[in-house]
């Protein structure tokens, strides 16, 4: 059996209040087509903006959405809903349009990320997954963009597996971390489901499980003579930068090249200087040094500033997780039924009526500003829709973008962005989202 | 086909490093047992304590453990590894020994929440999963002992499921959420999977989809008479409130009992007082408040200090995600094998050698102080031993604990906490924790 990929078999990953809802919706008969809007309130204080990522696996989870006999029993089990409810389940697949962000895109608050047009009862049960996989794909690609920044062209990769929210968290955080420009991931069933790069070589502990790191070192270039990239902090870096310095010249004669050495530890900046030094003059200025160990955007960058002699950076617990941010006040609202406009006004948490459109307006320098519009309102405003529909009556409109496609997006989008937001720290003008005068009548 | 269980299928779910180790290893004909130990190195400043947790979702990992054909052909497939290594993993199940925390039981930072005894390789490969299991659901465990510290005897149910990071981690956040005093969880596909109460009713569209909130909660009543729980926030609070009270009068007289309604914005504490006054004063008093909408401990706890007449809480993100320490230094690492102790010295990274056992002593009032000793001084020490052995050779040595039976012991263990540390803030003297002289040298 092979992994399942997040979002499959997700049925009921579901509050249980989406369910009493569909009973009630189902015997009273109401279960017109309605429009729900999924969008972030308002933007971390760490954040001068948002990366739209997640819709792929959220497509998956709508495509294969069905709620098998097992998940039927269960619900029957719990004593709470009549048959009517179960036997519409059975049957149910979801049928809905979709339109989004597309992911990659940057994106900012109060802008509807996903737009679910369906029948009342599939729209309001996809809420819990749509959030929880859009929410946290989002989060982690608008962190990883801010490592990017920071890293200014030095490439990066994810580690943070071991740190994620469980399994999916870890698929998912490498997927959005890649999109937004990692170079690859640690974790292997996240480059088996999402097509990524893989990286690594070897833990402290390989170290320790030979007699020396000589030993350990030589043993793996022997088997990996493609791969020599040695992890030299387990006792002390630079007696490590030494003793592969010397195992660098005894492979060479065998025709083998030490690609990179690992710092894990310590004053990063100035282990990375004095084995820079150990490398160049015993002549091996090839030799790359990658540096990993409690880093986020701000670490980063300080290592940049300083002009360390990082070459590529291992980043892992605070990408993985958004440590400083690690959620996003992400919420779907229904904006629009058969019945008209719909709104909310509950203390602090409003939400804006009619199916949305959002324009953004760019000039050769970049984006300019975002204006969300009440959906037909098109001839009145210049600039580029950034909701596109990616799927009509529950099938996919469009084919799946690649994860290189994607990255090529954010990319660009990043690129466009205007300077004061590229900034680690919070800018002092905010990115210009206007809301159309008739959404705030 | 129904949802996968956390932990099973994920043999992939590994740091490419453990496998090049492995690969390594394997040609080197190194593989003798060897004593690896998972342990947090300290607490986040929140933190006064750890609750173990994670463990049965671990087990069942490493029960499951195989890579399937479809796992080692994408292996191949990448072009780093030769026939060896996979042949290898074909048939590799986990074969070792493992000691642990029981799940429930408060722990402290340097504590081995387990320790895994196993052929080098198999105990490298499973390195990955265990951090990321068991660190997550301690994390979570943890922060959920703080709400039931917080909520002094008044329930709280987790609604996390829609802010978690992925599908997994919102099962097991609801699983560490009712272990360490959650009443339930909103998440249906949780409660299937480890068997927890559910939890929920309606949502703001809910009441949306109707023409009043009148008629949405008459709709409620009718179909779930024993459910009657009802939204009261979504235009007013205190008319929300009013319009319940009369529907609760026509409901009434039809033998139907309003059972409790919810607030989930504003000033929960003066809202839950004027619409306790309001269900008074009607003649109501047994219907409850049920409170939700960005809390933590530190909310629930103002709101109980504050006397708001509020019966039960709904906390989400803040829980599901542990927002204020979404990670644990947690680390898993080499102490042992047949050449004799290991440590590592790496800066700030330090880890201890030998094989450990903890050893709780405690009085009539609760818990005095742990000691952590090689394994093989037991004669020397008194107190409880913490760590117990749960498989020997790859099988479990002692039937899984019901839900029931480690919320129990989490109860028992917290009730024996000493004061200070029952704390929300920092405690000034930390929980004494002592490292046998022989760690140290």
């Amino acid at each position: 059996m092979s992994a399942p990929r997040p979002g499959t078999q997700r049925a009921l990953l579901t509050d249980l209040y989406e369910l009493t809802m569909a009973a009630v919706y189902l015997a009273e008969g109401k279960n017109d087509v309605s429009t729900f809007e999924l969008f972030v309130r308002e933007l971390p204080e760490s954040r001068n903006f948002l990366v739209a990522c997640g819709l792929e696996p959220a497509l998956e989870y709508l495509e294969s959405l069905s709620f098998s006999a097992e998940d039927l029993d269960y619900l029957g089990s719990l004593e709470i809903f009549g048959d009517a409810l179960l036997e519409f389940l059975a049957d149910m697949r979801f049928s809905g349009d979709v339109w989004a962000i597309p992911e990659g895109e940057v994106a900012f608050a109060q802008e509807p990320l996903l737009r679910v047009t369906a029948p009342l009862i599939e729209a309001q049960i996809v809420e819990t997954y749509l959030l929880n996989c859009i929410g946290f794909s989002t989060s982690i690609a608008s962190k990883a963009a801010r490592v990017t920044l920071a890293a200014a062209g030095r490439p990066f990769v994810d580690f943070g597996a071991r740190r994620a929210h469980g399994g999916d968290a870890s698929l998912l955080a490498a997927r959005a971390a890649v999109i937004a420009g990692a170079q690859g991931t640690s974790n292997v069933l996240a480059a088996k489901t999402y097509g990524l790069e893989t990286s690594g070589t070897m833990a402290h502990s390989f170290i320790q499980a030979f007699e020396s790191e000589r030993e350990a070192f030589l043993a793996f270039a022997r088997h990996f003579p493609d791969r020599a990239i040695f992890l030299i902090d387990t006792y002390d870096t630079l007696e490590g930068a030494r003793i592969a310095a010397e195992v660098a010249g005894e492979l060479a004669s065998g025709g083998i090249s030490v690609r990179a050495v690992r710092l894990d530890s310590g004053d990063l900046a100035e282990l990375s200087r004095a084995t820079r030094e150990i490398f160049d003059d015993a002549g091996y200025s090839e030799i790359q040094i990658f540096a990993s160990g409690d880093l986020d955007e701000y670490r980063v960058a300080e290592l940049v500033a300083a002009g360390a002699p990082i070459d590529a950076f291992g980043v892992g617990t605070q990408l993985t997780t958004s440590a400083d941010a690690p959620f996003l006040p992400i919420a779907y609202k229904l904006v629009e039924d058969t019945s008209g406009p719909k709104f909310k006004l509950s203390t602090g948490k409003r939400s804006y009526p009619w199916t949305k459109q959002i324009y953004r307006a760019a000039d050769y320098d970049g984006y300019l500003m975002d204006a969300v519009v009440p959906a037909g309102h098109e001839g009145l405003i210049d600039g580029r829709a950034l909701l596109e529909q990616v799927m009509v009556s529950g099938k996919r409109s469009v084919s799946p973008p690649s994860i290189k496609d994607i990255r090529d997006r954010f990319e660009r989008s990043l690129g466009a962005l205007p300077e004061r937001l590229s900034s680690l720290e919070p800018a002092e003008a905010p990115y210009p989202v206007e809301l159309h005068p008739d959404l705030e009548r």
